[in-house]
């Protein structure tokens, strides 16, 4: 049955939290005071419809429902799933959480967003404290796996895992704190590195450019993959961690932070910063700086995803999660793929890069593949199909975004050999791209064409059989 | 003619310095006392050869000769840039700097890789303060493009300018330190977040596992493309950076970070540290973290050359410096593709994807269209081709690393239309693969069949006319 989430409090984060459930199938209560609360999920909803679904090389589930609820009690009534993400002001936490917790399921889990609050101090005056734990995200909500799930001793392991379970099928990463302090472990991150900034902005040290520079270009590319402890093991060479430690441990006790001290947060330096900013990315409006961002975003974690690597590694997760079963029924075309096209796909003329239409068919081939049984164990024992030749037809153009299907036949399933035959169809009917691709059946050790396993061969020909009895598709 | 540097001190930071200037084609002489060192550059070239050429889509120059030297009177002689990697001890880098400018040519750039000397206190004492920078780099240095370029007063502006353009020949960013502070920029954030990171793990909140989780499942992501200040103005929405501040400042004064002391580094921390690195990582050895490491850079940086932005618009002003000059002659095949073939083209049978060879030639095809006047301009103004039809037969398999080239042919060039025959061989001259493609002049507007423009069907019809007296290259 399709699960119901309760989004409490509709900003960016709020946003992002709605967008993740609804795309990835649930329904969603929204509930917002704000008049201009539609508009502004309406555009977060955008900005997470184009992007999310990119990440993958399947297709998302169908989107579920979404209900602008005018109270409390009409948004979290039967839920499974209450996220609250209300301005960070714990009296006004504290109202809503009362609200919530007297007309929620007693089942539900109710995550709150706080960057900075303890469990503990958000349960506070509960009549059912043990329900609520912090589930704080990072922006954009609908491209960032991490969570930082954090229960205070008031909840019990029960809650706890049930949390995990759900913010994983929605493709995020439950960070368990296990003990909870003030900004949880990432905030603690951001705002040394906040107040270190701060510091070299107004002693005139360095730019809000030159420090986003010196982020982008050096140590924001390694933490994007492995983090901090690891990039120093590296560092620490073959002597290892404690060799690390002891050569670079002295530098806490030289003068290189901004230690002892907090700036003070004047109109004149909120100004430099202010003018900084724009000089350096006033040009574009929030809107394309989102953009921008995202489609970065989506190009990195897809580059890590083909690395099977870091938060491409739990896009992959995933994605196995959601991958729909491989074609039953043999007697017509078989679907074997259904997906949207990523921007980095695309090329200098606007639109899908005609190798990417190659990728398309390799990947079809992969479940007509799977399919017949030649599947990732059949591959580590050592037998595959390699693709001899291609033609490929570009018969339409398409773009980022578009949500395109293969239909694939077996022309021919013999002996070594596999011809296929894929038509790419756009989500209203237009046949873009049909591919004609020989493969032969090879021994991964000699590199060297060898007869298919029985039974792959077995259901090959059988398939080929049965596509045989259809009009060919190829229409000559 | 050749530029040559001379590096003095070979470990990770000097070998990577190492592998820049020697990949970028200038010749290198290497002074290490340490007899470990031509191993330890070994260790370092050998992940540099694989990794900095996978990051352009065509070949770097060919590689320069290494020189390994004695005494830094022979390292330095003559040469045009000195880099300095000795261990962080100021005693010793002053000996060190007296011997190099004792010896090392006028006009040479001597950089230093400290990490956290200000050059002035570098230059105390020597005869030739002015000549003497620093030049802190990133670990991989061969990957990482940035340099954080720290004059003090006595440097005059023609060798910040000299410094400024060889580095960013070498692909590099060099980030312009305006005032010497100790520790620089960046090195100012890495202390803050690990001194946190020391909190968390000594008052037993989080383990380097999940404090690495935190930053590369969340904020490391931002941080390779964007930085801080820019992502924080996006968060800001469209009221801006100094409405952000206004709603974020406060949480400076708030318990987020352990600002008033510094863990005391006891042999306890040192191993809990130590010992839960191990439990993260200890599985792998140090050269396959940093292969893993490489092969995610390289993914990310590739994604974000795809993008032009962030670090991959560095890559691509580097490669637009290094893109060979357009095939002149056009009697014979048009060498189009020189490139290597980078890791994440690869999939899991071990081999290049089939649509990555696709890819190349549909580079290859745009080689020829910028050969007869159909470039970067010409798509502006409106007009392109696009491809219709290929088919490509896939010959021998192709593995990350590979340098290949492609000789293409113009089979017809008439009207609307062009016919190209691409041959992709390996280094060893075996063909790996061909490709026979048809593309259509296009309008970009109408996205219909047009005829080219008069200049470039001109050309276009000469090279067909020059190509038809050539034996057929399809060998049929």
């Amino acid at each position: 049955m399709t699960q119901t989430a309760a989004i409490i409090g509709g900003g960016v984060i709020g946003g992002g939290w709605l967008a993740r459930f609804l795309l990835n199938g649930w329904n969603v209560n929204l509930f917002d005071p704000d008049p201009e609360a539609e508009r502004k999920i309406a555009a977060v909803l955008e900005n997470a419809r184009h992007a999310l679904p990119m990440l993958y090389d399947v297709a998302l589930p169908a989107e579920g429902t979404l209900t602008v609820c005018t109270t409390i009690e009409q948004a979290v009534s039967g839920v499974d799933w209450v996220q609250e993400s209300v301005p960070e002001r714990l009296d006004l936490k504290h109202k809503v959480f009362a609200d919530i917790v007297a007309h929620a399921p007693a089942d539900a889990v109710i995550g709150s967003s706080t960057s900075g609050f303890k469990p503990s101090e958000l349960q506070q005056g509960l009549d059912r404290p043990d329900a609520v734990v912090v589930t704080h995200p990072f922006n954009p909500v609908y491209l960032l796996p991490l969570i930082e799930l954090v229960p205070s001793p008031a909840n019990p392991v029960s809650v706890i895992e049930r949390a995990k379970e759900i913010l994983t099928s929605l493709g995020m990463f439950p960070l368990h704190v296990r003990r909870e302090i003030d900004a949880h472990i990432a905030d603690r991150f951001l705002e040394a590195v906040w107040r270190e900034g701060l510091w070299l902005i107004k002693d005139g040290i360095a730019t809000t450019q030159e420090i986003d520079d010196a982020i982008r270009y050096g140590f924001g590319l390694r933490w994007a993959q492995m983090g901090l402890f690891e990039t120093y093991r590296i560092a620490g060479g073959e002597e290892g961690m404690a060799h690390f430690i002891a050569q670079f441990g002295p530098c806490l006790q030289w003068p290189w932070t901004k230690l002892m001290d907090v700036p003070e947060l004047t109109d004149e330096l909120i100004a430099q910063i202010a003018d900084q900013s724009d000089a350096q990315s006033g040009h574009l409006s929030i809107r394309q700086l989102e953009r921008l961002r995202d489609n970065n975003l989506i190009a990195m974690l897809r580059a890590l995803k083909g690395e099977d690597a870091a938060a491409g590694a739990l896009i992959n997760a995933h994605e196995a999660t959601i991958r729909p079963a491989l074609p039953g029924a043999i007697d017509g075309a078989m679907t074997t793929i259904e997906r949207v096209i990523p921007t980095d796909w695309t090329d200098y003329n606007g639109h899908m890069n005609e190798s990417r239409y190659g990728q398309v068919f390799s990947d079809a081939a992969d479940i007509v593949m799977q399919t017949v049984g030649a599947d990732a164990d059949y591959i580590a024992a050592g037998l595959s199909y390699f693709t001899v030749d291609i033609q490929i037809k570009f018969l339409a153009e398409t773009h980022a975004g578009a949500r395109v299907n293969v239909q694939s036949y077996v022309l021919v399933g013999e002996g070594k050999k596999m011809r296929l035959f894929h038509q790419m169809f756009g989500e209203d009917g237009t046949l873009m791209a049909t591919g004609e691709q020989m493969l032969i059946h090879v021994s991964l050790e000699t590199r060297r064409a060898c007869d298919p396993r029985a039974d792959v061969l077995a259901k090959l020909e059988a398939i080929a059989a049965a596509h045989s009895a259809l009009p060919d598709p190829r229409g000559v």
